[in-house]
């Protein structure tokens, strides 16, 4: 900090500059870190409510994340678990893997443009 | 968009990246859109209620948006108009100029991060 910028804002507890980010479209935010976490967690648990449940979500919200990400697509993110006789559950796709992957590195690039103007912060 | 990039969201309607940003100490937010636009207002009207009230938000939540700024702040951000025989009324200080200032570049800088991430989502 140069010594001789006057400070306005206290510099304890220390500032940073955060923030958050998501896909929208018409306005509508369908895909950030709650949807990115469901689609992981239906991943780890083969069933949409076991991740519901990991993220103290209601069903009917988890239900709603899922059915806006897949109408937002051009084909299904989430889908039936196949095989197995008594069938039941639920699997996320490739193409859901690749969103997954996007997000991480979206996330990466935001968290650099949050350091360097936390570091560059002269109030 | 490249040709041979296979789409996973629908182009239509289209999508954008978006987000938000603030200023935090120990977790907790103190400085974003809803209390610059505070400040302006104070500033236009010379009175933390009619701000409030311009701003369709309770004057108890406009207090403790003023009074947040203030106490994270090395002096007030929002003072007593002095003047008038009538005294009374509220109104801002260079340094909440200041900040008011930073803001405007902020947003610009994050409009620009948001703008090149849309224009690069390949998705």
């Amino acid at each position: 900090m140069d010594q001789s910028t006057k400070h306005i804002l206290k510099r304890e507890p220390a500032i940073r500059v955060n923030g958050s980010l998501w896909l929208e479209s018409d306005g509508k935010r369908f895909f950030g870190p709650g949807p990115v976490e469901l689609l992981e967690r239906i991943a780890e648990t083969g069933s949409i409510s076991e991740a519901a449940k990991r993220m103290k979500m209601s069903y009917k919200k988890a239900w709603e994340l899922v059915s806006a990400l897949n109408e937002r697509s051009v084909n299904p993110l989430v889908v039936p678990r196949t095989g197995g006789e008594h069938g039941g559950g639920s699997t996320i796709t490739d193409e859901a893997r690749e969103l997954i992957d996007y997000h991480r590195h979206l996330r990466q690039r935001f968290a650099a443009f949050l350091a360097e103007e936390t570091k560059n912060l002269k109030l």
